[in-house]
């Protein structure tokens, strides 16, 4: 951390924030210089309420050097199993399913086309976040019992958003992965409760979070003791509202840069629209991601939520096909 | 809600999605110009997942007319009544106190001193959400129960912040007014929760989500029923850093035309900077905002939490007796 | 300036930096602390390419300490007079007028009520920057000479818009203060060329700038030696689209702490609509601001630009009326 | 254009907009909805202020259906030729240089190896818009005079940014494709200017305009007569700061679908790090843009312009391979 002080600061008043700082074990260095003085303080302020130094008159500005994420920022290469699909392997992940879980039947007609193109999961809605109180808002309970039926007839994991920190038992009993959702991602209280589990998180980054915000979040859980976080990008809100969301495609290389933990992509949410789905995909393989979850819908028209974003399953397959030589061509396998 | 069509679109596509709406119930009429084809569909369309029609090669967009939120737009001019304290009643309310609660010493000698200066509700955070999981968390239940004693020995409302939808029993019990902060404004199963009971509820704007979703938000609490909603403007996410957050003064008359429902403003978290909050505070209730919420600290220095944008008890003072100069000047009372 | 290393950075590669700044005659101290490494740079690094430093590996982040604007932090309180009009005098100034100058005749039967209703200075656009080529885009020269007719004949001071570098000299001819509208808030070249002159500026604050830049802007003028800068907030980019900006109120406090040039407030272009200008207004002077700049037209359903968000006659002086009243309120005279 | 009445319209009032708009020539259809009241208005509204029509207190929302470019929406697959290169023939166009040109010799060290490493165009800024005035403002007119030697010598065509209308005969003399920068996207009176030329424009859109105002200002040059426009998409501000602008990738396939206009991307000033060049230019392909435009400097630590964000040349070299690669997987020719 870095004090700046104000130029027609006093002695004493350095003084004075230096012993508040040494009570606390903090070592530090006074830089006199002529255009700024300067306090540098050593040792781990990631516990310490720096901001609140800016109470003094004579503090100008307080500067943290130190980046404020411990656990994510561990450079291991950890891999994350779930059944037989491995994250940080280099292997592209591809998540496919609908947005919301309508009917089983629906999902027998649907899952076993996208397995046998290169699926590796497939995710549905069960508890819809909606904007409106009048949207659909998921099916509930039952969705995840589908889910988990699919699972195992098709011996294929599964993954689904939870929205009710009171809900963690069903989903560890029903899904391979849970999904926090972007809406739910400040949620700390239900971050930490996953955190004492040991299930695979999904952690969407919020539309409004910084990356930083997004590491801190993942802290919740990997501190609480659960080490197998997925991070996934899906846009952020800016001003520009020709896509639901900006893709925040420099979020890959920027995480790939910070933390060891994988990342995937969602182009559904993103877009906003199907069209642009293909592109935000192949531009997310090329740009490193380690996985895409993409929304395919048999009948996007009458889906019940999402329909414009989904791809039907020709477009989805054709897609798959793009994705394997992109893959290839930056040497890795689908 | 009007469908706009692509130039080559055909007869029979257009047929289509008018014996789709028909089979809804809805009236439709066609609109043949030489720059656009229109359908415009009359009928209420809040519960139609209109935005998925953009699956059809031959739809270009579709725009919604309607408001997606009825209970908000009713304008009744509700009074909301806590205690002795009426909000929507040409009067300024002015909410006041610690972020968090530190202990019931601190409390006993802060509160006097603002209920003698015009503040008629007493604020202090029990559970705080904070970004790092190595930052001060608050001291729980214990605060609240510190905030129930000094409402009763006072007289005075208290309102404290819900981070967990399992604790709305010992806020119910413990304080007057519970407040859902800006990071669980989309939590949907707490805002359910809590409309099912008749607490007022003071819900913050999140910092990413525009005035449209704050309102439906909103609504998620009045339509299960509990009609007692205070809004509040707290500064949302821009690219401007020199404060915290960029207050959007303009939410102000924005939400009066659109809604009756009350709206305060919480000039601290905008600001992030003590020494901001006072201009924030004036502009506020220039604009017309029915009440302020204000961080108030006997020693910010050594505040547990956000010290550096809490005012000591003689700038309170100080800006309290402007803002009744202010009040005056635009016919209100404080 | 502050250089932080990577953990793993060699004892030879920081030699290397200090060397390199060593020669430039910057003193160096280096601070090796167990979770980071830092030199701190001291002396003028303004015009220095601080960040290019991030080309080294071993060099994770450059945090610049100074300020890079010196012209306009000085704090000398400077009174910049036109005409009988002066900014920065515990007064306030209004500026108001139609969005385009349309005729003589018009300015004719407006111009005097707002003079008589306590405006100081009359604004009118003569050339328009518009988005859309294919909109109205002002009467040009025609409409400078109107407007000094006007500037002579109610000996009001008057003020419009430059869009052309080329154009600076039939200005300074015809009007008292010339505008420099956001969008060519950065056009360099432009604010060169101006800083030349000594004609009080209007320098508008870009909806996609942020403050820092905007004193920067600022400087280009003031370096160049015109010292007659009066800076205008008129509302930044934002996702929320209920207004046409978002008005950053908060500019108004931190500019003043940041500089002594005086502070203008344009609600009209923020707001985008005419209900909210009054909201807005009040806020604005509450806030701090030094004056307003507002569009006012008599017929503002035929105006040929921006009629949506200009007052009519009337509602401008109930206004003003209450502006009066709030100046009064904090100790300003109007 | 869309006229939304509020619930309480006279019928007096409805004819009184009709007749206006009827005097236009405009036809008009009336529809009385249960939720709401609306005319929907046909003819050509790109050359009408339809937004003045909210003056009136019985309008509630004016709703633009038509697109307000024309030009630029025109699908011709224009192919644009500089010299031996063509734009939009399923080829990469690869444009590479310093930030700054420095001086002769050191272009001379460079360019022949961008080229012998399929580099189509050479870019350097000779005159430099910079945020603050102490910064290197390029060398100027040497720097175009350089350019053009450099031309002709290595038979490549050479590219530089414009800031000053005054200057475009000399860039005319000199350079191949004239680049507006993102400062001056909306600096109309230079686009009608260089729309009266006839050489080919670059134009960058600006960091915080959509893309809607991207393609309007495109349209200040076409609908001057000048048909060869180069779009370049690189970042917006967004309140992410990991990267120094937010490479908005989905604005090319949202331009690939608006426009027949070439696309190229700018990941240099985007990532503002040389670290994430790389992943951001093999997104750009993936994504399906036309070209990239990418810094190249032998010694960045020593650039005077933009050195952390520069290339050197070996990462630049293997970088192309990667291109290639990418371009082969979709189907193009680098």
């Amino acid at each position: 951390m870095i004090i700046k002080f104000t130029k027609n600061v006093k002695d004493t008043q350095i003084k004075h924030i230096e012993s508040i700082l040494k009570k606390q074990n903090f070592t530090t260095t006074y830089i006199n210089g002529d255009v700024y003085k300067l306090l540098v303080v050593i040792g781990d302020t990631t516990q310490l309420e720096t901001k609140r130094l800016n109470v003094y008159d004579f503090v100008e500005d307080v500067i943290n050097i130190q980046k404020p994420y411990k656990e994510s920022s561990v450079k291991d290469k950890r891999k994350i199993k779930v059944g037989n699909v491995t994250f940080n392997d280099d292997n592209i992940v591809l998540i496919a399913g609908p947005c919301s879980i309508e009917d089983e039947k629906s999902m027998d007609l649907l899952v076993p086309k996208l397995i046998n193109h290169h699926t590796h999961i497939i995710r549905g809605g069960a508890f819809k976040p909606r904007t409106s109180p009048y949207s659909f808002q998921g099916i509930g309970k039952i969705g995840l019992e589908i889910l988990n039926k699919i699972s195992k007839k098709y011996k294929t994991p599964v993954i689904s958003e939870i929205t009710d920190v009171r809900d963690i038992d069903i989903f560890i009993k029903n899904v391979d992965i849970i999904q926090v959702g972007a809406r739910n991602m400040q949620n700390y209280v239900l971050l930490e409760e996953l955190g004492k589990t040991d299930k695979p998180i999904l952690l969407k980054r919020g539309f409004m979070n910084t990356i930083e915000e997004l590491l801190l979040s993942a802290e919740y859980i990997l501190a609480n003791g659960n080490k197998n976080v997925i991070l996934c990008e899906r846009g952020i809100r800016t001003f520009e509202n020709q896509t639901r969301s900006t893709l925040d495609i420099s979020a890959v290389p920027v995480l790939k840069k910070l933390t060891d933990l994988p990342i995937i992509v969602d182009p559904s949410h993103a877009a906003g629209h199907w069209e642009y789905v293909e592109s935000l995909s192949l531009a997310a393989i090329a740009a490193g991601a380690d996985g895409l979850m993409i929304e395919v819908h048999e009948n996007p028209e009458f889906a019940l939520s999402d329909g414009q974003q989904s791809l039907k399953p020709n477009n989805y397959f054709s897609l798959v096909d793009k994705i394997k030589l992109i893959a290839k061509a930056i040497g890795k396998k689908l």
